[in-house]
């Protein structure tokens, strides 16, 4: 955190980007958020179906699922539509699999009922972080679906973690570990990881990767600190997005 | 045309929804706009690539193309995600043929160069009108990637029709031939066509199709006289939004 | 139709080619017909199938749906053969939707019953027209399949317009609205039109479209009306090949 | 070959279906031949390519192959279009694999020249035996397009066996062997066998299964003795076609 | 069989490499096998599974069926990964039916119940004469599963041939008939042959290929004499594992 | 680490199960290792290959790539084949990207020259932790590999960290921090964390995940204590294998 490394966009290392997030924002969908972290933005909508997966059929527990996708023009160059490519990237297998057991994990299976959400994070224009603001706007839209079931008088309640769940990124950049990395700091940074917690800080889910070489436990320990007040925040947001603050 | 079958919009038979066109709408791409037909949003946006299609190559000419989705949840009840089934549908492909086309027909291949420019339309929100919505906003965006080469020195004038080219649907709902259908029309119209013309009112492309029984020609020339008119109206817009009026 | 810009085939430009509708020309299909429209061969075949799509299982209303292919050495370099690509071409996807909608529009539904009947229309040559060739064979071989039907006391009578609808292509070649254009005047033609209509001249579908530039109003009247000769003509050789006249 | 045992067709063991071998009966091909056993009816065609597969490429040889496909309603039940599924069938695969290991056996791969032809096998109408048919029909269409060189003076003459070669199936049939299988009696037989032989007796490829309990090496010995005056019959019939008796 | 054409390994014409058959060795199959000819390992097991193809669903039969592949780098250079390429090869396709005709008929379908019993044969290291080591130790993976179901009651007794089933490949190697060829003799073979056969000599299956020129029926006679030694032989070896012997 | 929570397996929580690392265990490959884990079977092999990616083509620096897949029956119950599924699971995506990175972190892409290694981690047995184990043995493979380019001397040195590069799995089972799960623990497991690092303790990948509910940061840090540990008894493995100790 030498001052001899400013981050590109002049942020102080523990200083997130501006985040929105905008709550029914979708016309058809039982739930919905756009998550804006700065230039980065997220459609989430969540829509309850009856049927289940097959592994869950006759549990009398509900599941969560997700699945995410970039507009082609949302990045820098162009990425091929993966519809017309006819399949499915690997890393975007790899982040709808993170955002999918994110949300179950902030989710009481049973109290839900035995029907299935489908979250969908849609990225509309990406500037690094979109995996993260695809949870913390995918917890939002899910909250605004169940809602609407409690408002129904289908559940008593909203079957979801009263402490909430959030995500941020952390990096090593210059040295120094940084938090809400924007594309030009992604794109530069030593390491990088998505920390996934509640708003009382447990742990849902940790990715931490090098980028170039192997780093230290200490480093890796001020990224993890640096996102716990970052969570914190987060949290805070959804709940006043929410009102269930 | 009678009194008896109202559109439930409540809008008189020749009435378009409100239109928006909002150029440069993203932040990445060469072009861009989002296309609003009421409660209908498109985003186009265009990306200028130095690699042809192996049919022009070596020909000095340039390519127009088009691919076209939509978000999951931009429809009533949830659509598959096509990157997700793996493959396109017939309606998509159909679509993307069709803005392809028509983009094309409004382009002076030779005077572009030996470059190709892929137009996206995505569609963020549904309700009747996509891919006139998305002809209409594609042609703005197209035009403004264009624009952006003359200012770089690289053409010396936009290479478009100077008519300009946008679309819009008419149908037959209630026996009376409508313009601007949206869902609720749509889903319940006896025919639905689709025109794609200049602002002076020379043909790109009709699509006509009955919905139910086979319809007689004076139908179709009411929609046809309804389309011209409308097509003026968004031509006029296109100007505005892009300054060229 | 100035005599300056005589059509290659030599043909008048309202006088369509050679057309031979041939029914029952398959050993094992429910109903046929081998449709020759000069040196373009299409075999159509009608399957009657006891399982319908979920869309319309439980209504006691039927379905009628549609495939196309071309073999690979029907055209003049050779295709791709789709089976070896792995996906259909969007072309495909376009005709085959654009048969199986007219045919279903000329078809009662509720009068067939809850079955489905599948054309397949397979390109054995093709010398140009060859989806207008599928619509007026396919009609034939659901008319025969239906009639098999009828014979065998399922049906009470054949559940299709009385009218008859067939389909046939004008352009716009040398500045002149022409007929059934062949391979040679379809590549150079100014603009394509297909026409699906009933015998008595109700409007099936339409699709219209500019080759290069735009085209005049007037210009899609005067095809118009040569399709409407062209429809009676191909109306009354599907009446006698069905001994429906 | 008891007389307790006829065959559903009547036709004595050893006795083959009517066989019609029609050369040049595609308009754009390079070479073909419509191939009739029986009611078996098979569409091949030879495309000549410039290019050839990459292990090839240098050599100076060439490189036959093939593929195979049957029109969905050449079968007694429908067969879905492999186009459709998104692919092939193993079944076609061997198939078409077979088909091309035969022909290249057939052929001079350093007289050729580097060059590739392609040989489109198309089942129009299926009633036993298609294989063995599409490999003798796809011989003529491949002399027919080497033939077409030769003229061109491309070639000084046709690199292929002078011997030809043609294929005919045999099998166990009410526990005697018989040849020619037609649909009826490949569907009840105890053997299927394909034998692709030269005129002279030479083997190219040999395919014998058990369809139930294994069989007597006699069975086999049999069933190769029908095949060889089979074979030989049938390049009679190639040699007329060809003229190259 | 000339003293002046030695194989490359040193064999005999009629010496099989060693032939090790290691039955029991995966945790979790119902059987298993891991079949070695030479430097070719072929691990083969056996799922015993409820549900059966809808072919035979209510028949009171069962259904056995197999799937092959190769690990990438059982080859002499890589081979791509199928499962990455998105289709199983031709060859893949072609040796799996095999398999599993092979063992469908060593099997008492009626005897077996109405049940499925999948064969994975996966090669780990490829040397030549993987399908013939696939069908050898395929059968003792089978037997070993339909003996564990003897022993839990649910059969009386094995319902496969008594007499066994192997596979062995011979090839005509400079100008003579040799027997389990290494991949240096295949890849230069001039003919090659699979023999599927029972202990006692009778034929399940053969396939007969000429990799180069014709060859004669004597060189045929003279590979099916070195195979019937050669599967008595691997008959012996598969009793000898099984303990049936 | 209650002693009222023993593991099923009855070790201690830091107690790693038998670990047998075995180079050059495949003929053909430039490199492999059989890596087993307790009851745990990884054949992971090393191709080198003169071809780049396009992103580093022209750069002077090497790629490192890694595929993983499961033979069908490693499982305890079948997994259905992924090449006859025709596409790799998510799953399958997300560990073998999680492989590459880790070994590229391990390796001086400059100092490996502009060439590519492609890791093959196959599963023949699989109880846990296939993934840990791929990456240990892949390690040992990609040393093998590029240990035989010094030989040859191409590379003047191994182009990999001297720590070495290891993995191991840890969990919360019955509330206590433990080691390297096998599939018993792992499918009854609290939380799952998967540890890439150095012999020395610097981090190359962490992936914790909530199985059940959010958990403490104290039980990660017990978690990442037991790692250290045994990633240096799996690094003094490592190094005993390769001689490099």
């Amino acid at each position: 955190m030498a001052p001899s490394s400013p981050r590109p966009s002049g942020r102080a290392p523990g200083e997130m980007r501006e985040v929105v997030l905008e709550p029914d924002c979708a016309k058809h969908a039982e739930g919905s958020c756009l998550a804006r972290f700065g230039e980065t933005y997220v459609l989430c909508t969540a829509t309850i179906e009856d049927s289940v997966p097959r592994f869950v059929k006759g549990s009398g527990r509900g599941w969560v699922t997700a699945e995410y996708g970039m507009l082609p023009r949302s990045t820098h160059r162009r990425t091929d539509r993966e519809a017309a490519r006819g399949r499915q990237t690997g890393r975007t297998l790899e982040i709808q699999r993170l955002i999918g057991r994110s949300l179950r994990a902030a989710t009481d299976a049973a109290a839900m009922g035995e029907r299935q959400v489908r979250i969908d994070c849609d990225v509309l224009q990406a500037d690094g972080g979109t995996r993260t603001a695809a949870i913390t706007g995918g917890f939002v839209a899910l909250h605004r679906a169940f809602s609407g079931l409690v408002e129904l008088g289908v559940l008593p309640e909203v079957p979801l973690l009263p402490g909430h769940v959030a995500a941020v990124s952390c990096g090593l950049y210059g040295g120094a570990a940084v938090i809400d990395l924007d594309y030009a700091e992604d794109s530069a940074a030593q390491a990088d990881a998505n920390f996934v917690m509640t708003g009382d800080g447990a742990i849902v889910e940790i990715q931490a990767t090098a980028e170039q070489a192997p780093f230290a436990a200490e480093a890796f320990g001020e990224m993890f600190a640096l996102a716990q007040t970052g969570i914190a925040d987060l949290v805070a947001r959804q709940k006043a997005a929410l009102g269930t603050g």
